[in-house]
């Protein structure tokens, strides 16, 4: 095992070139989740830049951000909030628009997850354009949350998701990134 | 704060009338996902008989269970495998049908997800006729793993799953039962 715990990420994750289709490197993350020693360091590193800091909630966006949201939540003693596709949660919901390569989806929240002036960490597997990513920042700001940052395993910087982050305010933290590829 | 887990467990759940239709009352966990204290006591309680037995790997079914396999996964320093719906693994998949209301469905996992005689428990959020739960022991086994436990959050026991688990020889471990609502 390598003491930079990058290289040990970067090496669980698997590499699927034209999927899901001709022309696109596909990053798997599944070959991560599944590593016990890979997927707690994963976690660990995630929030490393907050182990004092009182986070109310996490909150994860579906579905692989399920995943690591309930993992980093119970690592933080937080609450987890779901960030859903339309339509599947049963109460009062918040809803933003996003831009799919073709046309439009919404993500939606519960309107009353979060309490004005709870701090929040957003997770997802992957930022690429940042197009969920960004909607679910205005979504929990929308509701009063305060976003202290926004955090994925695996960034694509050639899509600018993070660098979109960054320009609305927000604290990006990414462990391995994918450039030129 | 009871000193019964179960009772303040149950209080965490919302229980939404005639949705997603008239007469059925939905049980929303999203309450207590959001309560960081239920969300830790549900995840401590999952496991609780399997605090020293060594688990390799814990399958979450698609989407809520991914929230809880990810905690539960985190908490026993093991891996996560996900469950999904058709058409969402990018590798090599097992895939088996379970009976929806109307018709078939069909969940898949990777076919190297797991090794052979490896330790899994299975979770999900919610036990109620046991058509997904069954077919992901099914798949698992089929694959090679052992199936430790299957444990779930709320269990519905009038609609029979977590008997027709425990037919299959599956011990069945639930924490909050609504009967006869």
């Amino acid at each position: 095992m390598s003491s930079n715990p990058t290289a040990d990420l970067r090496a669980a994750i698997r590499s699927i070139p034209d999927y899901p289709r001709p022309g696109v490197m596909f990053r798997d993350i599944t070959t991560l989740l599944g590593n016990a020693r890979a997927f707690r360091r994963a976690v660990d590193e995630l929030v490393q830049p907050w182990p004092g800091a009182k986070i109310d909630k996490v909150a994860g966006i579906e579905a692989r951000g399920f995943i690591l949201g309930g993992a980093v939540a119970h690592q933080l003693s937080a609450g987890f909030v779901p960030i859903r596709k339309k339509g599947k949660l049963p109460r009062d919901t918040v809803s933003l628009p996003y831009s799919l390569e073709y046309g439009l989806d919404a993500i939606e929240m519960h309107r009353d997850a979060i309490d004005t002036g709870e701090r929040v960490i957003l997770v997802d597997d992957l930022i690429a354009t940042g197009g969920t990513a960004t909607a679910a920042v205005d979504l929990l700001r929308r509701i009063g949350a305060e976003v202290v940052a926004a955090v994925f395993v695996v960034d694509l910087p050639d899509l600018g998701g993070a660098e979109k982050l960054r320009a609305k305010g927000v604290t990006v933290r990414t462990l391995v990134s994918f450039e030129g590829e």
